[in-house]
């Protein structure tokens, strides 16, 4: 049990906003707990883009308690009139004491505007409580607001000696029960899902969320350089959740339009032969995609890593070894020469899932390693 | 702190085993404590073969004190006159009052007799007291005794992806200064380390025991059938440790008399083209050794993994990816059709080195287990 403080608050507004995680689109997730004389009055979470900020909600519920009160938000409020009015403005008008915020909003539009506003009139803020915890809950919003591009997660499943089949191509089952409701789990809270054509063809999966309780489906991705998708793909034909194909200038025009007519969004990206990745990412964060769970095959998964496009890797390894030099492995790409090259995974983080492992890190490109080296010099 | 009890004493007792682990030989590791009134009056461990056992040594520290004491001891003192006479004898006549015992000894010649001999003469004996640790500790000697095989333990280091080396060859370095630190320690507990030729010709290792303190160093033993070795190995010349060829009938005999005229064992096992490797550790048991290191290369892995003779896996894993279909996987061997046939790892435990995870388990192959089903109809 953690005794009472601000980070005792502040769990409980984190735990809100996790809780949300998935359904906010590209808006942060956020919550916000009022307390007044050492009770909670209040609790808010932001549920939907357009719909009103977590501290509204907390400040509807307190009522007339919000008055001298300490407010406990995961996110800076917000300065300015976006779809809703600036929460910063309702605080001021609550009369609120006090506000605790865990991290500043990197939105260049609020930026340290929020708490500015609410010092000017005299109300104590304290940023920084919980601020990593924070900062990682809200890494894809981040990532967009930032670069314009999506968060990528790359998630493997694979056999000890880094198989996602055998070498006949079965791959069922490589990882555990449990592990597949987490991969279900981490489908609500993206997006996008994104599988290379040879997915669609070798297993044509519904890339749904599929859970024991209803979730939501992300947008499905195929990257698919020559439009060589079956036209029966389930993808293609089953409606259950949007779905989107990259391809390049130099695929089938006729085709592309036939799948266009069924309400497919079919985007070139590049002359080819390959789709140019970043050029794709770019497209998907212009539909405010902020997200995306990529689930292979490896030749994608190689890809994306080797044009340093992952944020983080979700690896799930099962306590397996299937042998077979010919048997597909999770990441395929023309590879380094050299160890001290491969890309490394920093902020590691190890856990058992039954007779699983889940391996989780944000790859560390060497390259880009020795780029920062220079530029400090 | 653990409350004073009969497992306080046994841990102390396995402590003191644990730490000969290595020095034995083809002997068990033993600890003994002898206790009474309240106080540790004697502690001895089995230090080497022929030479006391872990209750003599034990029993001569506490003098005139064993009288009436109870002795803990890590396995089931011996009834037969082996290299030593027999501690059971001691122990009565000695007069103690009670022993505590965590495994019973597997060796047929004792297997039973050493308590029944203790029960005979009046002595409170309790057997089962943390014995799946103390079982565990003597995994290799009750291998080598049951089965007449040595105990097999295949180590690697790879990359996430598998790979134990860049496709150019590059494997420095994978894993971290601490995990070799461990490797050394288990070379220290192991009285063979086993490689391919191919590692030879590639590395040209000491095979040593390196550690910040001197440690034994295991008997060399390298896998070629062809003899392809080259005579200027440090394997061969450096005099470090004694080293032993397996090779097969078909390998050149004037180059098995030029070796074997150096002083290293050259046998050949089986016909060819590969050395049959049951009948090579068939060899190792003959010889008294009874745990041998496997350290690779993929090839040697894979084979020994095929033909079931793994009896543990201790995988270091570095968190990098380093790509290349081509570049060398740990296991290389023809692989299993399906997901289920893939041989499983149980006793599974993952732990974090730094950076490195480190996955340790007993193989179990699906043929194996299908056996198994069948003769339980």
């Amino acid at each position: 049990m953690h005794a009472i403080d601000d980070e005792y608050y502040m769990d409980l507004a984190l735990q809100m906003a996790e809780r949300a995680q998935g359904q906010t689109g590209i808006n942060p997730v956020v919550g916000a707990v009022v307390v007044r004389d050492g009770a909670v009055v209040g609790l808010g979470t932001h549920l939907k883009r357009g719909t009103p900020h977590a501290e509204v909600h907390a400040l509807n519920m307190a009522g007339p308690l919000a008055e001298g009160s300490t407010v406990y938000v995961t996110l800076e409020p917000c300065s300015h009139y976006g779809l809703t009015p600036p929460c910063a403005e309702r605080l001021i008008r609550e009369k609120v004491a006090r506000v605790v915020i865990a991290c500043e909003d990197p939105n260049p539009q609020v930026a340290g505007r929020g708490t500015a506003m609410l010092r000017d009139r005299g109300i104590e803020v304290e940023v920084g409580v919980l601020r990593d915890r924070a900062v990682k809950l809200n890494k894809m919003f981040i990532k967009l607001i930032t670069t314009g591009l999506p968060y990528i997660t790359v998630k493997t499943a694979s056999t000890l000696d880094g198989k996602i089949a055998s070498r006949t191509g079965d791959s069922k089952w490589i990882s555990n029960e449990a592990s597949r409701s987490i991969v279900h789990t981490m489908r609500h809270r993206h997006q996008g899902i994104m599988v290379g054509v040879g997915t669609v063809i070798a297993d044509d999966p519904q890339l749904t969320t599929r859970l024991p309780v209803p979730g939501l489906s992300p947008v499905r991705i195929v990257v698919d350089s020559t439009l060589k998708i079956p036209e029966t793909s389930k993808v293609l034909t089953d409606g259950l959740a949007p779905t989107l194909l990259f391809t390049t200038e130099a695929a089938d025009k006729t085709k592309a339009e036939v799948i266009s007519g069924r309400g497919i969004e079919v985007i070139p990206c590049g002359p080819g032969p390959k789709v140019d990745l970043r050029l794709a990412l770019k497209e998907l964060g212009r539909r405010e995609i902020a997200s995306v769970l990529v689930e292979g095959g490896g030749r994608l998964n190689g890809s994306l890593l080797e044009e340093q496009l992952v944020d983080e890797l979700v690896m799930f390894v099962a306590p397996k070894l299937i042998g077979g030099p010919e048997a597909p492995g999770s990441f395929v790409f023309e590879g380094y020469e050299k160890m001290r090259d491969a890309v490394s995974l920093s902020e590691l983080e190890v856990s058992q899932i039954g007779d699983n492992i889940c391996i989780k890190g944000k790859p560390v490109w060497a390259e880009s390693l020795g780029m920062d080296e220079s530029t400090s010099e």
